[in-house]
Formats: structure tokens, C-alpha cells, sequence
């Protein structure tokens, strides 16, 4: 099932993607409620997807969780620039919820950075409260998946050795387009696109660390709360981006996340 | 003007710190709301201060930055643990909400970690939206302080590099026990004590960068939202923390932040 955030009207509301009625096109059926915390009641409301604008399909209310190094190919050509090992456990930092940006919103480079990198990730939304979680059941807290963009300003996470700066402007962090809660992860490709050129190329089944040892190792450290996010690490390939670039990062199974830059 | 968060028969309010009516003691003044948001409509209710249990002043809604290597002392003592050079910017970290806790709680050393250290700091909080404020106006957007101890799982910082994890275990970010919204902080000592013995003692007039560079410069990077805390360094003398301890932080004109270890 695919869930989206909306805004339709001036209102901002959560449906399920759903062919429409007529069989031309898609429609969203309309929720009461976001449903990490309030289920899958409907309005009986149904909108089709042309009327909307697509929003992040969850603001965090605490934390974007990140894993560092979590491809070996990432790791081998980060070497050189932010040191070369795969470390033995996830290695964790965060994004602010500030950072957020919807499908279609614009990556804004700020101006005192030279060098704006894409990073597309597969995140997991959590849904229910998280502390500790053993492994083996850690992914039943996963709520669902949406395509992310860790947008990094690689000379300021150089320059500061700590990552949070460079990894936490405002709209460094697109999510979207919708969460899926039921993908098929075996072995799902993960593509990044810069103006349709293909620049990263990765699979889940090379992830380092699993998704359930990473929410399992993530709830060891902090409380995981429903509508934390997730990121799971970035595949080689990582490059610039420039003003007017477009840059997709497509997940197999869960969507296409595309944004613009400026 | 001192603002507490509190709980009073199973209620959280706010309110402003005041002498009895009676002469006797200390009350406080009941609010509307919290004041960040709301201002400081009073409900006419006066509640005894020993009549509630203090909370944090404030969970952010969004992030807790911190500002690492910021008083030389601090720099100097930290050389060969996590490399020892003060910084021409302050540098930036987070800290995420679900690791803030108020006055009287319990810090929780973690299993996985055999050296937890306390580290007594100064914290800001934000009253206004900022994002790109000159340094000449960012006191404005600050409203109020309060005391912090940005406790640290040194062990788990040195091995991991990235200091997210370390320092951002439940309970490793108490805060209290009120907002001082007007403190004279030109020359104000900050005390760490443990178990009534000094460890940390510093002075406001040490901060390599200054508090309002500090928001000027987190601005930059980040929206700061009404709510956000920015902890504004450590001096020398941090130290462990173990089972039983207590460990108090002092901050002259803004109040004592005093908390237990398990």
C-alpha cells in the first residue's frame, strides 16, 4: 500500500494511492488521519493525484536518523575524503527535522558551500515506539519506505569533521514521494539520476548492515518515536549538483523521489 | 524573570517563578500556556513550589545544537581523545529531544558504555523563528537561558568518530531547572559539581565564541524553531559519572540543574 501526504485545497491531509473509480488515472483516498498514529479510517473523500501537490510523506517530530558507510562501494570511494574504513557496527548521526523537503520542492545550495553532493538513499518511516528492539523484530516497527536525498555540502562536512552541518541545511533533506509499506527489499534497486543521467547505482541486497540490525542497533542508542525517519546509506556514485539540475532517486518497489536545484 | 515547566496534579503547566504571598517561601505563577508560544497571560492561579515536580523548560520540537570546543581549557584537556584543535567556527552537533530530561531525573549510564562523563554547559533557548540572523541581532531571537549537562559516552564518541551516538543516549541531555529569561551573563561563573565536589568550573567570559556568534552561525545552517536549545560548550574538568552519583550544574544568575546517575 501506498501512503501519501497532501495538500489539496489548503488543507493538508494523508491518503492511500489508488486507481480511480473511472479506471483512467490515480486517486487518493482521502484518511482521517495520519495513520502511523490514527490508522486507515477513510473519509469517503476521493482526490485524484493530478489535484494535490505531494508533500513529505512525514515531518519527523524528533529525529532523521542516519547510517554512514553502509555500501562497500560508498566507502571505498569516500577514502580519500571523509577516511576509508566500514566500520563493525552502523555508524550513526542525524538530520534535523528542518531539514525536510517534499517531492518536486526545490534543494537550495547555500552559499557557503562549493560543492552540494547527492546522496540517494532508501529510508524507513518508524511506527511504533522503538527502545532496544532486539534484531529479529525490529522491522515490525518500520511503518513503511519512501526514497531519500541526503544532500551533503561536502566541503563543510570536511572542513568541520563532524557531519551535521554539512548534512543539515534547510531541504537537505527531500523524502518522498510516498511511503510504501510493503515492498519486496530482497533485492530492490536503487538508482540516482542527475538531469535523467544516471550517477548512482545500488541494490539493497549490498546493504552492509541490514535494515533490521540498523532500527534494532538506531533503538539501542536513542527512543525511536512514530514518524522518526530512518536513512539508510548511499551506493557509490555521489556527485555534484547545480543550480537548475534535477535530481531523482528512484526505488524499486517503493517510487521516485525528484527535486530540483537551486 | 525565572519560567518553570512543571507537573501539578497531573497537569503540565508553566509559570513564573515568584516570592509567596505570604512572604513565606517560593510560588509560582501559573500561565496560560507555554510562554515561547503564548506570552505570559497568567491563569490567576498561584501553585507552592514544593507543591510540584519540575520538568525540562522546554523539549524541543525540533533540535538541540551543540556547540563543541568552545572555552580553551576544555580544547586543551580533550587533545588526544578527540583531537585538539579549537575551531575557527564553532562546531556544530545535535543532540536529539528524546534525550532531554528535567531536574531530579535520572541519567541512565547505558550497558554498552564504560565511561560516561558529564559535561555542564550553558543552554540558549530560542523564542523566534531565525534562519540567517546577523550576529548584531541573534540575542533577540534568544528567550531565555537555562543549565545543561551535554553528558557524553566518551568510550562510545572516540570509537564511532561522529560524536551523534555518544552523546545522544536517553537521558544524556538534562535541562534546568528553569529559563532565566534576563540573566546578566557578561561574567558568570558555570559550576559542575559531583557529589558536591568541584569538577568543572568556568565563566561565561571564556567562551571562544560568543553566544550570540553561536546563533548567528547555527542560523546560517539551520531554521532555528521557538523551542530549539543550543548548548553553548563545556570548560575543563569533565569526568565520569557513575551509579549513585549526583551531579549538579550551577550557573550564576540562572540556577542549579541537579541530577542522580543510575
Amino acid at each position: 500500500m501506498k501512503i501519501a501526504r497532501y495538500l489539496h485545497e489548503g488543507e493538508i491531509a494523508f491518503g492511500i494511492i489508488d486507481r480511480a473509480e473511472s479506471g483512467e488515472g490515480v486517486e487518493l483516498v482521502e484518511l482521517r488521519g495520519d495513520p502511523i498514529v490514527a490508522g486507515y479510517d477513510t473519509t469517503g473523500r476521493r482526490v485524484p493525484l493530478g489535484a494535490v501537490k505531494l508533500l513529505a510523506p512525514v515531518i519527523p517530530r524528533s529525529k532523521v536518523v542516519c547510517i554512514g558507510k553502509n555500501y562497500a562501494d560508498h566507502v571505498e570511494e569516500m577514502r580519500d575524503v571523509t577516511g576509508g574504513e566500514a566500520t563493525v557496527e552502523p555508524l550513526l548521526f542525524l538530520k534535523p527535522n528542518t531539514s525536510v523537503i517534499g517531492p518536486d520542492d526545490a534543494i537550495v545550495r547555500p552559499a557557503i558551500s562549493n560543492r552540494v553532493e547527492h546522496e540517494g538513499e532508501l529510508a524507513m518511516v518508524i511506527g511504533a515506539v522503538a527502545k532496544d528492539v532486539p534484531e529479529e523484530d525490529a522491522l515490525k516497527y518500520v511503518f513503511g519506505f519512501t526514497c531519500a536525498n541526503d544532500v551533503t555540502a561536502r566541503d563543510l562536512q570536511i572542513a568541520d569533521g563532524q557531519w551535521t552541518r554539512g548534512k543539515g541545511f534547510d531541504t537537505f533533506c527531500p523524502l518522498g514521494p510516498v511511503i510504501e509499506t510493503d515492498p519486496d527489499l530482497s533485492n530492490a534497486s536503487i538508482v540516482t539520476r542527475v538531469n535523467g543521467e544516471v550517477r548512482q547505482q545500488g541494490n539493497t541486497s549490498q546493504l552492509i548492515h541490514s535494515l533490521a540490525k540498523i532500527v534494532a542497533y538506531a533503538s539501542q542508542a536513542f527512543t525511536l518515536l512514530p514518524g522518526d525517519v530512518i536513512l539508510t546509506g548511499t551506493p557509490a556514485g555521489v556527485g555534484l549538483l547545480e543550480a537548475g539540475d534535477t535530481v531523482e532517486v528512484e526505488i524499486e518497489g517503493v517510487g521516485t523521489l525528484r527535486n530540483t536545484v537551486r
